[in-house]
């Protein structure tokens, strides 16, 4: 059966919703799920639609959703799929084996191209799920060279996204600009509480009864981008830091992979420095 | 500001959601925010649309959607509010304190009229917030002559909804007949498991790690209808059956709430033998 | 059946365990549940045992114990009764409804003397439950002033504990002296996230995915003090700070709750700044 | 540092605590942390000490503690770490690979010799791995030859603990006899709800709003024995049968994982159909 997706972002004005439904109609596509947003205070609209009916001229489509729509919006049809994911680790294996394992079934919406490690650690690791793993080391050179190497080999892949699986360098802003909004890092903590290093160790120290991770996108300013999820679990007071990484892992695993399911599947805009998330 | 609800739910077929929105955008209404759902194995369409503009004639509008829409529909626009709620208990209270604390300080969207309880035990308790107490024993009667009562008593206020926050009674199919899809009930469990009597001490026997609770409406088969909202929360072998009923109780609360607030909000539909909610 | 409940904290050494094991069986007293945590960094040991058995002279086992612990050891044999609040309040009602319907109904741990308000908002509906309100405005006058008239309120019931059930003004540290480890406040966020005013408008603003509450007690560098309790929801994009307090004052009454019951039933220590929680 | 750790199973009766903390006293071991507790309704006393202090002679040690101890008490002193385990499959991978990313990289508590799966299938997965991995298909033959081809295997690697990782075969009560207490299943739904075949399914027919998994011992009656773990995550009506079983898969290795840990640590023990678990 022929599924047609439509990712719309755009000024907000009365009537958007009809608009579209309108000039989908007139393709018979007919709208089987619809989900919408108006962020009020950006006056923006957002909105993911997905429908049946064969669709024989998407450029067409395009062109005419266009004109109904307000200028300078971005309308997307049948975004591609799998994602292309490069990942980036130091030395943690439990976020990176999940994805692997994942991606050694071929799950539908991602593929990962490539492993680059500031280690050596998790070469072998890597290899035995037939994923590529480079060794980019930060030892005997600037962070410009670092970046440079890293950016070198991710070149060679063209990846839609890297994920940051526990990789414990802070990434320059010059870096950063070459991937806007493509950039997903898994941070240790339920932010905006314990950003920066070493959550788990002020989490201890502060007594708290919670911990968590946050999935996010990654900007310039420190742990401080669009959130896409987080979830927290129970600890009490016999916590140790050791047992707080511990659990803490099995968190981040599961928060990391649930982000890049929903944005593989296209159902996260960004908004400023939130996300709207269709789930 | 201007804002109407309209709420629709018909057999499916194409392009529904663009004879909606056209009709609409006829009106000046711009749609804010639509969830709508397929149950496609039912082959029905749900939808919740809030739109702001002014309307003037809503009959009117009425009758343009249902000419565009499958015959039959459901259409309902701006659905009254608050909802009259009657409250059946017998002595716990945690379930009813709750709800007349609200309902004390008046939210916006339900309107205690009356508790009717089959013991005498909570009559101070309702009183103390000045909402009136009746008492129907189910001593030396049969239950036609038990619900015959709690029928006139209900009739006298013809609420919208029936609320059993902890009634210990079994209704008969008979008097449930006159509320359909209007009574709704907190079970003790998360079900399907431990439907029926006591759920701790059964759950207390089979060692659950879990102990929940579900809001549901209630339908001829014991604790087999509908449900609206269901929680969990973790407790160990340490639980008393005591100790499960109080932890239990916190939880009861809070699900019945929701449940209550979604239904009051006209978030809530009824396909078949599920509910659609849209949170 | 008796039932003698010991509280002990003091230095840790080894074979503390021991010590008290011995002195107990000389009492014929069988320890029926045993809690104990060393804090390894401050070297403190805490204890919580509960044993069945007839206590005779508790004076003589107090000092038999006393004899065999360190120096300074604080050991408490059936800590007093129900728990004696007071409950300090501003203008929301959601905490206090909680706390005033469980103290209508007797639960055996605590007793609430007094509700005090910084408006006279909640008179009624404290009155209602048949517990005496003060209203202490702060207007026209010191934060000294206002905390004098409070605390002789206080002085009247001397409560064990003050509950600060959604009252919105700071304490002072000289307030404060007088209920050193005694006053518990429930704050609506996850701290240390959003610690101060506003954490819903900040949550808001940050694109969190979360909400929560956090109970602690109150020392005087704001919000924080030893955490208790803590509890997060999940949210989404859609939800405005209208709809994040609202969804946050269910999370706030089953924290807080949480927390004064711990309290209540002797199971909450003291050390540092955390709390030792034996559930 | 020298660490003791001592479980304790036998008949309760009165200073059962004194009495073994005496013994540990002669031998210079201090309690540093203890978990204890009573089945009432059993009368039968657990506890999990873990001591400090050099152990010169356990079965000295051994041998006194239980002659203070009620006749037939178990006591294990140090009990063999890492556990053995043998993990058995079919054609799912997310459980498995999370067992096998942890095995990878030697974590303390386990350790996995072999995976036997009754499908080809998971072969390449598991021996990037670096495990051995036997195909034993149930086609042609017998349950009883099945069986007897597994047990084979088995005998060769003498695990401590069979895993079901999503192995989707009944096992008989004589294959069940050669291991009692130690075959551990991950069921995909919080049992007692949806035992049996298809749970995701019938949830699904059901409309609830949970769905979760259980960890549990595995004894002859289906999905009735001692429970280890629970979990459940919210769903809704938008789910399809499909998108359960994606859910559910994160929370089957979440709760299998900590199952695992957990009685690889040697936390819990079994009273009748129930555990006691010391988290």
């Amino acid at each position: 059966m022929n599924s047609t997706v439509i990712l719309i972002q755009c000024a907000d004005r009365t009537g958007l919703v009809a608009s579209v439904a309108k000039v989908l109609a007139a393709y018979s596509l007919n709208i089987e799920a619809m989900r919408e947003y108006v962020d009020v205070e950006a006056s923006l609209f957002f909105a993911r639609l997905s429908c049946s009916g064969s669709l024989s001229d998407g450029q067409h489509l395009l062109e005419d959703l266009k004109e109904k729509l307000p200028q300078d919006a971005s309308v997307i049809i049948n975004p591609p799929s799998p994602k292309k994911l490069a990942v980036l680790v130091t030395k943690e294996y439990h976020c990176l084996g999940d994805i692997l394992s994942r991606n050694f079934f071929k799950t539908p919406e991602t593929d990962v191209c490539a492993v680059i490690g500031n280690h050596d650690y998790l070469r072998d690791f890597t290899e035995g799920f037939n994923v590529p793993y480079y060794h980019v080391t930060t030892e005997d050179k600037s962070k410009e060279a670092f970046e440079e190497e890293v950016q070198q080999i991710l070149d060679r892949y063209n990846p839609d996204y890297l994920v940051l699986a526990k990789f414990m360098r802070i990434l320059s802003p010059e870096f950063l600009a070459h991937y806007p909004n493509r950039v997903i890092n898994i941070h240790h903590s339920f932010l905006p509480a314990f950003a920066g290093a070493h959550p788990y160790r002020r989490a201890f120290e502060r007594g708290v009864k919670l911990i968590g991770a946050t999935a996010h996108f990654v900007t310039p300013e420190l742990d401080a981008g669009p959130i896409i999820s987080q979830q927290t679990i129970k600890i009490d007071h016999t916590y140790t830091v050791a047992q707080m990484v511990e659990a803490g892992q099995e968190v981040e695993k599961t928060v990391l992979n649930r982000a890049l399911k929903l944005v593989a599947r296209d159902q996260v805009f960004i908004s400023g420095n939130k996300t709207i998330v269709f789930e």
